[in-house]
Formats: C-alpha cells, sequence, structure tokens
C-alpha cells in the first residue's frame, strides 16, 4: 500500500515536493501549553500512563506547526517499569528506579511484559491519536534500543560512566546478554503493538550506544536493535512499517547501521550530513541534523543554520529534517516557528525535477 | 637530540622494547596518598599554585607503578583563572567561575596572562619534577584546548548543553573567534614556558570538541590547536618537542588532527585502535584507548582487554598506552597494577625484531 504521506514517502526514498520535518521532543517542556497540563496532572508518568492526556499532549506541537509527523508522548522506560522496577521521575534529576537489575536471578526473575495488561496504555494512546490525526498526519510509536534500556535498568538512574553495566559487560557478558535479550524480546512484541494499534513508523532511541567501546557497540547495542528490526520485518502485520534507528554519538557505526533492514538513520550534529549520505548510499533515507542550540540565535541565524542542512544534503528525497536529539526547555517556540518556515520554503527546490 | 625515554620513543615512532604505558589522571582521586595530601591542604586550586605540593603530586603515582612519563599536576584552567574570572572547585560539582565572559567587552578585556608573574608557578612545578625524575621519568605537560577551555570560560561551569557558548558561536561567530585567538596565544605561550622549564612532551585536551557540530569543529576547534602546534613546531626551544593533540569523542576526525604536525593523536574508547592505526598510517602515533571502566572488573577480564588493546594496535612501535579518558575516582589500585604488569608483559612480542 502506498502512503501519501511526505514523512513516509521520504522514509523510502521515495520523490517528495519538500523536506518532511519534525523533531525529537517535539511535544514538550518547551511549549508552555505542555507546561500546563504537566502542572495539572502532576507526574511524568501518570501522564504517560492516561491515554487521553498522553494523545492530548501528542497532538499539541501539530497545532502549533505544520509538522509532518507526531510522535507518541511516551518514556522509553515503560517496559522496565511494566517490569516491576518502580519507575518515578525526580524533578531535575531524569528517571530514578527503585530496584536495580544486577545479579543473575534480578535477570532471571524479570517478567515479560504483557502488551495488554501491563502496556496497554501505550497502545491506547498510539490508537486515539492516530484515530485522531491519520487523516492528515503520520504517528511515530518508539522504545529504547535495549541497551540504552538497560543502562537505567543496572544502574538505576541516568550515569555520567556507566560504571556498574559496564563491569557487567567486562565481569560478566553472558549475564548481560541474557538482560539484553529479555529487553530485546519485549521491545518487539512492543513496538509491533503500537504499529498494530495505529503506528505509521517507529523509531528505536539508542541514546547511550555511543558511550560503549566500538566492538562493544558490536557487540551489545547493534544487534539486539538488529534483532527488534528482523522481527518487525518478518511479521506479515508489521513489515511495510518503516523503522529508524538513532544512535547518539554514533556516526562512527553508519554503515554497519544501515545494514540492519531498517529504513532511516537518525544522526546527531556531530556527523556531516553530506557525508552520511554518501556513506550510505541508497540503503537508508537520514533523518537529522541541526543542533539543538542553533535554536537558542536569532531568526536570521536560524535560517542560515536550516539553509546548511538542507543544502549538504542536497537534492533528491531520503532526507527528513529533525534536530540531532531533543528538543532543550529553554527554546522559544517562535525559534521552531523560524526553523519550520524555512524548510517549508527553502526545500521545495531540492525537489523539482530536473 | 635523541632521547632514550621509551615514551618519547614511541611518541616519534621509533623502536621501542615494550609499549609505554601513563594514564590520564594516574595522579589523581582513585590514590589514598592523593586523598590524604588533599584533605591537608585543602582546596584543589590550592595544590596546584603550590609549585611543591603539586611536584609531590606527581611523583605519586610514579612511586606505586612503573610507568613510562608523569604529567604535571595541574589544571586545565589555569589559563582563564590567571586572566583573572575568578576559578574555584566546589566539591563534586566542578570548575566554577567568579565572572563569565559574554560579550565583546568582555573578550575584549581579558588579558594575556604573564607566564611568570601570572603562571610561574605551572612552570615552578615543571621545573622541581623535572628535576626530579628527569634522569629516569619523562614529564609531560599540558594545556585545555582553545574551544574547551571557551566552554568553561563562557558558561561558567561544566556543561550539559553548551547552550551559551554555542549560542555565541552560532549568533556570533567573530566574538567567539575573537575569544579563542586570545585563548590560543596564552596557551601557545604557556605551553613554551613549561617546555623551558623542562616538560619532554606536551598534550592538549579537548574534552568538548566532540560536543561540536562536525563542520564546527573544524572551525572553533581543530584550527586553535593547529595554531599551537605550529607555534611550537617554528620556535627553536620547542620545536623537537612531540605534542599530543586528544579530543575526546574526536574518531571522526583522525585524518585531520594527524595534519596538524603533532606526534601523536590521543583516542577514546569509542574508536577501534586497528582502524584508526590504519587510517593515520604512519603520520603520527596513537596514545589510548582502554575504556576506564574496565579497571572496575576483576583481574582476569583486566587482563583480557589490555590484550585486547594491544593485539589491535599490533606490531610495532607508534603506541602509547593510556585509558580512553581520565581514571575515576572509584578505582582500586591494584587494578591499575594488574593493567601496568600485563602490558610490561605481554607487549615486548610486539616489539621484537623479526
Amino acid at each position: 500500500m502506498q502512503s501519501s504521506f511526505r514523512f513516509i514517502k521520504a522514509l523510502k526514498r521515495q520523490p517528495v515536493d519538500c523536506t518532511p520535518v519534525w523533531f525529537m521532543r517535539q511535544a514538550g517542556r518547551y511549549l508552555p501549553e505542555y507546561r500546563a497540563i504537566r502542572e495539572k496532572v502532576g507526574g511524568f508518568m501518570g501522564m504517560c500512563k492516561n491515554p487521553e492526556i498522553a494523545c492530548q499532549i501528542t497532538l499539541q506541537p501539530l497545532k502549533r506547526f505544520s509538522l509532518d509527523a507526531a510522535i507518541i508522548f511516551s518514556d522509553i522506560l515503560t517496559i522496565p517499569d511494566a517490569m516491576g522496577l518502580g519507575l518515578h521521575f525526580k524533578t531535575n534529576e531524569g528517571p530514578h528506579f527503585e530496584r536495580t537489575v544486577r545479579t543473575k536471578q534480578d535477570v532471571e526473575n524479570l517478567p515479560i511484559p504483557d502488551m495488554q495488561s501491563d502496556l496497554g496504555y501505550v497502545s491506547e494512546a498510539v490508537r486515539l491519536t492516530a484515530h485522531e490525526i491519520q487523516h492528515h498526519t503520520p504517528l511515530i510509536g518508539f522504545c529504547g534500543s535495549p541497551w540504552t534500556v538497560a543502562t537505567y535498568m543496572v544502574e538505576g538512574k541516568s550515569s555520567k560512566h556507566f560504571s556498574t553495566i559496564k563491569n557487567m559487560l567486562y565481569s560478566d557478558p553472558k549475564l548481560l546478554h541474557a538482560l539484553l535479550k529479555k529487553i530485546t524480546t519485549a521491545s518487539a512484541l512492543y513496538l509491533e503493538a503500537q504499529i498494530q494499534a495505529g503506528a505509521n513508523a517507529v523509531m528505536i532511541f539508542d541514546s547511550w550506544g555511543g558511550a560503549l567501546e566500538y566492538n562493544s557497540y558490536l557487540q551489545f547495542s547493534l544487534p539486539y536493535m538488529q534483532e527488534i528490526v528482523t522481527h518487525l520485518k518478518t511479521k506479515p502485520s508489521t513489515k511495510d512499517t518503516p523503522i529508524i534507528l538513532f544512535t547518539k554519538n554514533g556516526g562512527q557505526y553508519l554503515e554497519h547501521i544501515a545494514q540492519t533492514g531498517c529504513a532511516a538513520i537518525g544522526i546527531d550534529w556531530t556527523v556531516d550530513i553530506a557525508q552520511a549520505r554518501s556513506r550510505v548510499g541508497h540503503l537508508v533515507a537520514l533523518q537529522g541534523n541541526l543542533d539543538p542550540c542553533v535554536l537558542t540565535a536569532n531568526p536570521e541565524n536560524i535560517v542560515r543554520e536550516v539553509k546548511s542542512v538542507l543544502d549538504r544534503y542536497g537534492k533528491g528525497s531520503g532526507h527528513i529534517f529533525n534536530l540531532g536529539h531533543g528538543i532543550t526547555p529553554d527554546i522559544n517556540p517562535d525559534n521552531v516557528q523560524v526553523m519550520i518556515d524555512t524548510i517549508k520554503q527553502y526545500s521545495p527546490s531540492f525537489h523539482s525535477k530536473e
């Protein structure tokens, strides 16, 4: 079935009229209407677990901006939360787990969550949102990469050096593989459920793959993302849904990532998008890669930098404009408007027929 | 003049009998004898500014381990401190400046510190230390890269997103260049002074170059390190002193860094050292790149990982064993001993004549 969504076409490297755009954390703290809901509802996980609220937040940026995709409002840590680790968010401190996973017994005790009874709230939010927008905007489902999710499960929180999980990696790699395997099984079912609920594309966020040794990335992060991709590509109900893989600080691995069968690679701003395009050839589309800090600048500089990303990607389809990482809470939404206007006005010339 | 130091020979890619080793932050908090001095003397900068104490701390790891180089105990922020910004360290919070540099006036007001009256304490520490060890161990002097030092001067402290300095970069690049130019002038004189005081090699730490956009790194970080290298390479008194450049997360730029005229490139663990060697060819030596977290593992795993780095570099000179970043305070010094013993026992076979 051919999609008419510009975002989906670009993911499949089919011709488009202009470069599609969405951006990571587009439904988030930089929006006053988001902060208003958050103040009313309270905790972050409370918002994620309420499908009506999650839907409402997902739609907020679409009301302000002409975006080519929505991404379901949720978190990469819903799976370990559903495994019973007790997730909560302290203000300005990021996620904390009540229980960590550090021993063989801990790993063996982890259940694979049930996608209905444990994580049905996510599918339900996807269903509600897809129903609202499917006539005009595609919806992205997502999960964290098994390695990235495992870092939080083992460390118990955000980490600077990842010493505890890396100690496991170097001292007991079999145990880490067992943990990753379990997260992978759950993640594959989770993305499958989101697609069945109406997600038009899915993305795997590997926020911490870049913290690994070069060869460890190829053993402990990429193969598990590969396994999720393979799972989805071999099921009739999910095989046509494009998958985006994003490893922050993963610029060295583009050729490897491109071989997984994903439709697109997300790249951060430390990668030159022109070089990235020539490295991956026609295998995949590219999503990125404006430095979010550009959005702190004045309009004229934002225009220059947005054009520079488009110029460097160059002519032809296969580019989804995005930030290189999530938008930060300090950004003025007016500056986002400048970014999007620039893309809409400047990018059509890259897609005109020669 | 030929040096007989294994470390200096390896920097010049001359034959050695075994792979030399030293490691970043080898004089630091993981050592109980360091913590004892720190408790007695008090503040971190107080220790840096007392040449006898700085010398004593520099020598501590040499007394425990068979190391091939010492690095002077100091900090990359001595220059902005000497420019009058008021540096202090809060426990567990890293550096803070009393005054930041954000406007044209701020940059213009910055003095180039006098290497004797303002920074003489560093040269004096180098002189004392070199005098103590020059018959058996070479001494490394160092500074921060202009970009990295500038991040602290503009942000006022450690930063996650670098939004303030990146706002300057995108909104007023001329102002940032003026600041970088000033830091560069001071840094070149500073390394020159350290060499004249007895440093046998110097290293430039670009801890935050990896946070830049790909093309921004080539405009705002590398050219200023290049300028320091050029300054040192054109002065008779400093031209033979090997220079090591280290950009954390700089794996994408090895070919560019290798062209600067530096003797060696420091690499972190996200780079495969075998690939790095084939990328830089015979232009430079490589220093690195064990993940510091390996030192949290048990001895048998440390041995395996240390051997793996040596194996991947392979036969021949041009490798200085190091960690990919500074050792963390949680490491047991006994594990460092395991690392060093492994290098001493295992590496000679890579250097035997064929």
